[in-house]
């Protein structure tokens, strides 16, 4: 598209543009921005990500992003174990733990059941959910999945997946809007509907 | 202010959010993204960056951002070296590139003169714009500063500088809106004043 007139710079607004929501004159700035720090500083940046991608880890336990084998929430002796929140990514677990309203621990689906994007069960982490359910200790499972079609599939799925277990289901209550991102709720809306989480029945509502 | 659960995220989520415009919040989003990404392309990613910052030179012609000593452009024997566009980033050399319209070649002066940001002329390349025109060769310099009235203060300040020599001086036409960023005209717009330049007389108007 432009033609710059370095080889090098081409190449590092390609690199920028690549990432969402950042177009070819955003990169340019960001890269021009770079371009005026010490190199100290831009290396830095630039090992920061590198590291970040080839050292992070999934916490064995819940599948947030860790850089132990077990990340720092589950490792809490001072959080509650007995409650596990469902949500479907990082950012969800980094939004819940922002309302500083939940003390119990989390379980990273990956994503929610979606077949128009080709997503089944299978392909997200219920089944080590059910198995940290049937090893015993946890005593309720909330479901904090985005309020869609897709995330009520999913409570669902694992409703009856869970069915018979001795454990107590709830659900987010619904003072998030229908069809947000979670992640983006304020945190008083979100820590309410923590607050005021319902039992789960099996309905989608 | 926000606390994740790995040192390594926190981290990169830190760098992101040092550049202009991207908040914590569309950092997360765009490390995350990164996080999807097969390990080879973000460790390009990351080298692209820290490559070019290491390596990205500054064309001794023309102080444009060059692969080499001197710059693509200067280097191009079509272009007609008697006319000098006067710009003051690499930002506004790619703009004036994209309309397609201008031949010549251009002096990136490194900024404006500005009391108020403690910029006087010795910080920027004005010196050698003097002396390419007093080599010779340069029949016409094109100010193409930002319309504001640092950009006027520096366009009267060379002029000043280089009258008596034997080069004729114009200004881009008023065509671009006063106060605006000079990159962020329109094709059409910013080639037409190209086309429009008008005789510089040292009046601010």
């Amino acid at each position: 598209m432009q033609q710059y007139s370095s080889v090098l710079l081409e190449r590092a607004v390609g690199e920028f543009a690549k990432l969402p929501g950042i177009g070819r004159k955003t990169a340019l700035r960001l890269v021009l921005h770079l371009l005026r720090q010490p190199l100290p500083e831009v290396e830095t940046f630039a090992d920061a990500i590198a590291l970040l991608r080839r050292d992070i880890k999934y916490c064995k336990v819940c599948h947030n992003i860790s850089d132990s084998e077990v990340c720092e929430i589950c490792s809490q002796s001072s959080r509650d174990a007995s409650m596990v929140c469902v949500v479907e990514t990082v950012r969800d677990v980094i939004a819940i733990e922002n309302t500083s309203l939940y003390r119990g621990l989390y379980h990273v689906l990956g994503g929610v059941i979606s077949p128009m994007d080709g997503i089944g069960p299978g392909d997200l982490e219920i089944d080590s959910l059910v198995e940290r359910v049937c090893t015993g200790g946890v005593k309720e499972v909330i479901f904090a999945l985005s309020p869609t079609m897709e995330g009520d599939t999913t409570n669902f799925y694992i409703y009856r997946k869970l069915a018979g277990m001795e454990v107590s289901m709830s659900v987010l209550s619904r003072g998030i809007s229908v069809g947000d991102e979670l992640e983006y709720a304020d945190e008083v809306t979100l820590g309410r509907s923590l607050m005021n989480r319902t039992p789960f029945t099996g309905k989608t509502y």
